[in-house]
């Protein structure tokens, strides 16, 4: 038997989403000139330099999972482990109530590409299991590489409304999406882009890979203009055979985002009054 | 192989609930006038100058998973947003305790229009994956959404009780509904709907879509004059195929509406006294 | 296909078990003169003057799940409202932390008599669907509300021992309650009534309705003066096909009775001492 | 059909594990001479002068679910009560924070001796439905009970390693252990017993039934010498048929036990020192 | 029937994963010097003077579930017990929240070396369930012992980041490990083997065996010196049989290790500051 193809796939940001309730009770007692303060320290330890290095976007989170939720994309673990640490000390830290947070890193599935330079390998005579395989697509990955920086290590969209949750690929006792063939997987993720593509425009989507940082295995952000697009997506994605027989969804988060710089509205609770 | 038939919805209000416990302890030694204004300012914070706009429910939740459940109607999430984060600021706000919460939007399933149009355009020879069907179902969804936008954007039951539980349609192993055909879909939502109309004048339905927004696909609101209507429509339906077979049931909510002018008597403790 | 038959049930008491910590810390600090006072006005406030109101049990609950167990018996969730709201402003309440709660009906589920009635009514030529059966049928149990209302409104056992949980028929991919036939389901309903009535005198039970009000189908009291009871008649019922096959249990709660008379010895912890 | 044999037992001591955090930043501050006297006040409350009347075992638990574990044995559920509510009012109680407990009664299965009487009396033409048989059963379970009642109501094994854990006979769709002929049950509990037997003298079992008490059907203690041997005894366990596909294991404590005089070492944290 | 061949395995260090919140409000407010003091305490407190009696390793966990992770190796319980109630006096502990632990022993699997010697005494006519195999077994893994005491008792690896996770071995109702034959099992052990050893030399893997100790079977840490070479791996791996159809994951944790004399600057929040 042949081992089971597994799908390349190329890294960018280090994702990690925080997740916090606001104490409102002590944030109301902070003069107004202090909540200036607060705030623009926040922004400004999260902020970097050159957008090369990172970026940091800021959600209102609606109910109770949350009032505010950071998401913080830097070029290294490390990186997000100093700005986690940074953020800690600062006064905001103290007026927070962690919920939860995702740990993860900007993912690229290369389900066709997997395929086409599997198949071009194989008329070589090459086989997964030589290392002049494993050069020869680790060769081919970084040429891909190059190609899609732009999306591995891209600006967060602007967009105002946020949709963050992780999933699974089903490992049931009937239905099991890692004992599929590479050929079944590699249709039915194709099918599922089809549909993200009639999207294109109206959503764009974030996919962070956690296998190894947190309880699931991919963190999806998906960023609009209008709020319904995320359901209606979703929805109708429901239906092809990669969600309805093979995903597993944890909690959803959505909310509203906002310009860092209108982060003491915020904290003063003045943001989107007219 | 045809794509499954995705049923259209259409969606109107934005909807928020927000379960809270009281601080009893501290809201017993709040003096007569402050509970009060307290009150008053709550009302007035999340009323809506017009009906168009939105509405607000006062709800006093049986048992420990919350003493108070608001439920928020508003036109937008933004207005969600204004509207979390203004009474995040009142004075009754530091007295209440976050236990959970649900963010929706209210949906107006059209299986049996999208079953309809779906037949009549496929006799003219349009398909699901072309430009012209999308547009005609589109245009013919649009004439829906005016025929229906006084349950899209309606008020709020006045009834004494209320019930809400959020939902999923099962993607279990076995029984799975979004691999059920198109048809099988309809048949089945038909027939729960006809239980439903048995109800009618005794129950009122809210729904909401939460797919993208939340933990479970939808919300559901009944409101009632007796809450044994509750459990007997429900225990009804649970022997329908549509729930007996897939429907998957969050945490139910029950408890006993009230007027927003009796917010203070509830919090004063003398809601419902002689 | 013929919709499945329902059993219908009556209804009786309104239920709410409040489960609570006490703040054994500050409880110990109270003196003994404001003890008595505390026990008092709960005891006071959770009393009703005429039998047929409601009664009140209070139960030292064993381990961590909670020190005390109320459960209140009203004719109306306004009632059990209006109670749960005078309880929180008792000084006692203050002074415990809440774990969990469960609201219901007292619920007679009538599979004999049902089934009775179907076959009378279906020699006459009635159909479940046709509003002359409907009639028929709340005709009939109309006259059986009468016959039991002793039991839909009988007073608190006395019993020292109580057991509580909440539990459901499973809808399984497999075993499924709500889809077997009506007469397999009173079948298997009739074999688990045999089991109890095998511990008639042994202990007396009490089964609610929480469909649309709480997270599980069913509540089940129990209460008996000796607690391995419990242990072997739940035993005994799990190997016949409706527990075996068809039940799923929520926790389990046990604990020791007392009258209200005793609340303050049991708050100033001298309940049970020689 | 003949109705399902169900196993007798014998019950012995009433259990009650009690599990807690001890707040340390506030029992450092207590004085020597303070904490002697509050370990002293903890240990005469939990004494019972007679062996006979029950036992208190006192374990170190390893990780967060707990620091300190109770392991309270008495005569009857109002003797643990008692001893929980005197617990409650210990200097000590007012340092420990609760995190879990377990309630349960020592059982003795009798899966053999079951099917012996049960053969026997078939032979002489009883049925387990006959009021004389379940005489005979009885008659045989008291001569069993007297023979067997220094396992029922025995001492705490002393060994220095604790292993507490619930677990349940799985219900599942496919591998039912309640639905299982009573000839398999007791064939497969023989062939569990075995490996048990395997490490006599390495390690002492007792099993609680908590069936009507608490969330899972029974409670297992494991006393050894060395941890080690617990890993070894239940991975062996794992793979015999009544493991392997009917158990299923709530979660596991393991910890070193102390005499109660060596509480007041623990809680001053000198325990176990040189 | 034969009983299933059960894989010996050999013990190692017994281990103890403590994961905690930092409150760092109160934590900003110690001065620099008390800093350093507190910070050298605890790492006093877990240092211990000869490697062969264990290690601590500091982690800075990514996101919610702890901002510090401490793995420390003993040679027993006691120890781990004796370091848990050290580390429980420290002035760092009470600047802690625990959030979650995981108690084990590192565990060497012999899968191989099982099959090799139980053929040979096959060969000779030993049975599984004679003295004399047992015997002979025993001989042989106390050799083995021997050869791999290094890899049981070796030194915690200094790579910058760590994952750690727990882990089941399925015992569905479709797909059972533990109903699996001794050479299946073993195969697929073999083959999850082969990809783990593709990755020598990029991570270093210590299993701990965890049955009777804590929830899961058995815990991992892996240590690298890329965090993207984790969700290389485990995806990998995910694909091989052993994992698709029979692993079952708990919660996961990544972090960076520091040594212990950067804890001050941890606490101090300079940490990776240039």
């Amino acid at each position: 038997l042949n081992p089971p193809i597994v799908p390349e796939s190329l890294e960018g940001w280090s994702v990690l989403h925080l997740m916090y309730r606001v104490d409102w009770t002590r944030m109301r007692e902070v003069p107004h000139k202090e909540c200036k303060r607060i705030a623009n320290e926040v922004v400004t330890t999260l902020a970097v330099e050159d957008p090369a290095d990172g970026a940091t976007a800021y959600v209102q989170v609606l109910g109770h999972k949350g009032d505010l939720m950071l998401v913080i994309f830097r070029k290294t673990f490390d990186d997000l482990g100093r700005a986690e640490l940074a953020f800690s000390q600062t006064a905001l830290h103290a007026l927070l109530i962690p919920t939860t947070s995702y740990v993860s890193i900007v993912e690229l599935g290369m389900y066709d590409m997997t395929g086409k330079i599997h198949r071009q390998l194989a008329e070589l005579g090459e086989r997964p299991d030589l290392p002049t395989y494993r050069a020869a697509m680790a060769a081919e990955m970084e040429k891909q590489r190059q190609r899609v920086s732009g999306r591995l290590f891209g600006p967060v969209p602007k967009s105002r409304y946020v949709c963050f949750y992780p999933m699974n690929k089903r490992r049931g006792e009937v239905h099991n999406w890692y004992t599929e063939t590479f050929e079944r997987r590699a249709e039915m993720m194709s099918e599922h882009g089809k549909i993200g593509r009639e999207y294109a425009g109206k959503v764009i989507q974030i996919i962070s890979g956690s296998i190894g940082y947190d309880d699931w295995e991919w963190g999806v952000d998906l960023f609009a203009d209008d709020p319904i697009t995320f359901k209606k997506l979703i929805f109708e994605m429901r239906f092809d055979e990669a969600s309805s027989k093979f995903a597993e969804f944890g909690p959803f988060y959505v909310g509203l985002q906002f310009p860092p710089e209108d982060l003491e509205k915020y904290l003063s609770a003045t943001l989107g009054q007219p």
